[in-house]
């Protein structure tokens, strides 16, 4: 495997499963040249007139699709890990003796772990996708036959649009559909909200199958997957475990190191003028995001200030906000519990968005560039504010990126992170992966002090008569080393071996996860 | 020009405005091969940051998107014949001096008489897209430099999608916006109801301008049109005239033979069997039809029968019918008026469509063929079935197709027509303009009887026992013609002269219009 430094002073593979590969260039630096994708045009002539394409079951399905060996098969994380559809569509492939199959979903989640015989056996030959746990683990010890290829939400868009991976056959999971493909996530007994992860698979993929565990007569509306796109319908029994699916309630931390990281962050955005008539900002779901939310809150009531849109993931306090009137609309890109669904479902200011209009960097725009503020987590930060958040300081691939990189667009990103987890310090002198160039990160928030990006003058000025432990990050760094006992050891990996590799929201490669040495 | 016979044995031109065409072939029997049009990948990097986009005026927005000669540059018809961007948009372009343009409304009205000078003096060289009234009239009498070039709604869409029609510049007029480009017609002083024949454009052109006289603040909701294809926002003083845009109300027919045809048309479908619990209709927004759809929900009503959906262009009596519980759904594809703007507005249930999802023929499946009936209008039939919707008997080209064409594919299509008007017989044994193949024509009614197609056995045997006029259409022919005097002159036309053709649904040439001798 040839490897080339890149921008950013990693080294990346010249080529990966085969495929010539672009380095990093820079934030912004990278311009594509070419045409989108283009799927072939189709007939009404070769589909049932009264739009019925119901078709018996998944292998049924899959047959009439013309699978075969090799093939690239696409599904998405709507039903996280309540997804029993993925499961159930490989135990299909693997009794028809399918092998190699390039599964590209959008994320995959513990309970994919059934898949892991599938890996090892030649069904499934790599995953390019978001590896949560189990897979991720099973990746960095080079289980996997092919390298696995991580990309954000935006940049999996980014890749279909552009061509760079070409979807066989798309199977999207439908908690409501009818008989012409029409399929929505905000209702039925598998309700995960939105299948926005699905769009750029129904629009660009050969073919598309439509699995529902809800089927409903013409018109499902709204239509967040157009039948048009469509070719198979399949009913199956169940698509997973609603329990799963989401959470009946997301939960706020109690830790209070996280509660302080929360305050902090909402106290720095109103010192720092960003809380104002007409904001927006964008927090994710873990407990420490969801405390900013409730503090933020707060202060907004407690200035009368009222924001513009706020971005979901979408939780009850998000829809609390909405339903108090402290926002105009939530601009969601999936909904982690119930009152969330319900609230997609119910009010028409809560908005399904999908990966196209939020994070496609290969557009005219995106929304993601346009939010005020986003608070994000990370695994590790360095003392130049690059940041890491696939994988662990011990060399573990165990997350994906989600939205992550693609938030690095907002006009003030901050990281909310504690200054150590397990004893491990999170400000290192150098992460582990890197997943964002730190000159898009402009503030990281840790329980011990605040740490404003230099390149950002503007917020320490704004800042600068504020209460809030502003502080330089070698400092914060330096503090935290002492109480750890120094700097963590490096993971103990082969650096001829890359398991996966991390894109950049462009397509380019900014870094590559090394095999763990057991 | 040559010229050949196609499979509805009229004669077509080999190539039209130097691109070379494809004969017509039969209901489903051309196959197309190849791939969607392909528009250029585009980078983020490349477009502000903050999501604005407004440029000073539509001038500047022009010069940026690189407009010289030739180009194609395309607009939509949701203002109707109150259209003012439009007139404004060519002052702009003929006053930079530019020659040679490719109009390609989706549809263009009396109010752009106002181009006629232009295309006089070679600013635009010709138009593709329906050409109602003087402009009709223009190109009849072999004024206009190119050829014309009549699609319906799904037959733009194909074309587009095809890249049958590369668009250079597409401007979108936007009842409301916001400075990212997402756009909607559902509100502002020129609300128009939707924007759906704007959407191709928007997805497909290389440039995409949107033109508002309601900016709001991001985001604008619903986004009909998407941002993320938009490439600069221009804020003018007026779109249109908002009461020709929209009428306040929408006019039933008083004339007692037109109602007589629209009581039979209601009859037909109950005693036929087709107004059950669960079915669907689609109904213009003429006079006679609005009658029909009053003296349906009656039927619908006192039998207690409730539809799935209606399929709009929407009036206050679709929106009557949605609010009493009598359909589920409106799937609209225009609004017609101010009742339907409002409803499409505030009713979730009342659902904006587009060419794509509804029409588009060269997807996979679209929505016209499920709908159970349409009601439709012609300005001339032929004892085969066959239907003109675009001439009159004298040869003047005055109407677009429309829909019209597209909704041929519904189970059960009625043509509901006087059987002469001024005089005029409207059975006639060939149409001046071929439009619609006669296999697609399923029910003929008129105010002296009902025919029904042959090949429509069933239907035949349905309505046996009723007691309505069903009669053989040559039947009602010979009637028509002894009270008229005889069959109607054929228009003196010169048929060397080809001034526009009539497309099928799927590309193909289905007849031609020829210049009419002054």
């Amino acid at each position: 495997m040839k490897m080339i430094q890149n921008e950013a002073g990693r080294m990346v593979p010249e080529s990966v499963n085969g495929l010539k590969q672009v380095p990093y260039m820079g934030v912004a630096k990278y311009k594509p040249e070419g045409y989108k994708a283009k799927p072939p045009i189709r007939s009404c002539a070769d589909y049932p007139e009264d739009g019925n394409k119901i078709v018996k079951n998944l292998k049924e399905a899959l047959i009439k699709c013309g699978i075969k060996d090799g093939m690239t098969i696409s599904t998405h994380h709507h039903l996280r890990n309540g997804d029993v559809l993925t499961n159930q569509l490989f135990d299909v492939i693997h009794s028809m003796g399918i092998k190699g199959i390039r599964w590209f979903p959008s994320a995959s989640f513990s309970c994919h772990k059934h898949l892991i015989p599938y890996l090892e056996d030649g069904t499934i030959h790599h995953i390019e996708g978001s590896m949560n746990g189990p897979l991720g683990e099973f990746t960095t010890y080079g289980k996997m036959a092919g390298v696995g290829v991580l990309r954000s939400h935006g940049g999996r868009y980014q890749a279909i649009q552009d061509g760079e991976v070409h979807i066989d056959i798309a199977v999207i999971a439908a908690p409501t559909a009818d008989p012409f493909g029409n399929a929505t996530g905000d209702r039925g007994k598998s309700a995960c909200g939105l299948l926005g992860f699905a769009l750029a698979d129904s629009e660009y993929a050969d073919k598309v199958i439509v699995a529902t565990d809800n089927l409903i007569p013409f018109p499902c509306y709204p239509w967040q997957i157009q039948g048009n796109n469509v070719d198979y319908v399949v009913e199956v029994e169940t698509l997973g475990d609603p329990a799963k699916i989401v959470s009946g309630t997301t939960e706020v931390t109690k830790s209070p190191d996280r509660l302080l990281i929360s305050e902090y962050t909402a106290q720095f955005i109103e010192d720092a003028g960003l809380m104002k008539n007409g904001f927006s900002f964008q927090a994710g779901s873990g407990g420490t995001n969801l405390a900013f939310a409730l503090y933020l809150k707060e202060r907004m009531k407690a200035k009368g200030v009222k924001a513009r849109f706020v971005r979901g993931g979408s939780t009850k306090y998000l829809v609390e906000m909405l339903q108090e009137g402290l926002t105009d609309y939530i601009l969601d890109g999936q909904t982690f519990d119930l009152e969330g669904v319900r609230s997609m479902r119910e009010n028409a200011n809560h908005v399904n968005t999908s990966p196209f209009t939020s994070y496609n960097y290969h557009g005219k725009g995106n929304f993601a560039s346009i939010v005020d503020i986003a608070v994000l987590g990370a695994t590790e930060v360095d003392v130049n504010f690059n940041a890491n958040v696939v994988s662990h300081t011990d060399g573990l691939l165990l997350h994906g990126i989600g939205g992550w990189q693609n938030c690095m667009f907002s006009k003030c990103t901050i990281l909310a992170i504690p200054s150590f987890r397990d004893r491990i310090p999170v400000i290192l002198d150098e992460v582990t992966t890197l997943c964002a160039p730190g000159e898009l990160v402009d503030v990281i928030v840790t329980e011990r002090g605040i740490a404003i990006n230099p390149l950002r003058k503007d917020l320490m000025k704004a800042v600068k008569n504020s209460s809030l432990p502003i502080r330089p990050i070698k400092e914060i760094q330096e503090e935290v080393y002492r109480l750890c006992g120094g700097a963590p050891a490096k993971p103990d990996v082969d650096k001829r071996k890359v398991v996966a590799v991390v894109k950049w929201v462009d397509g380019t490669l900014l870094d590559s996860v090394y095999q763990l040495k057991k």
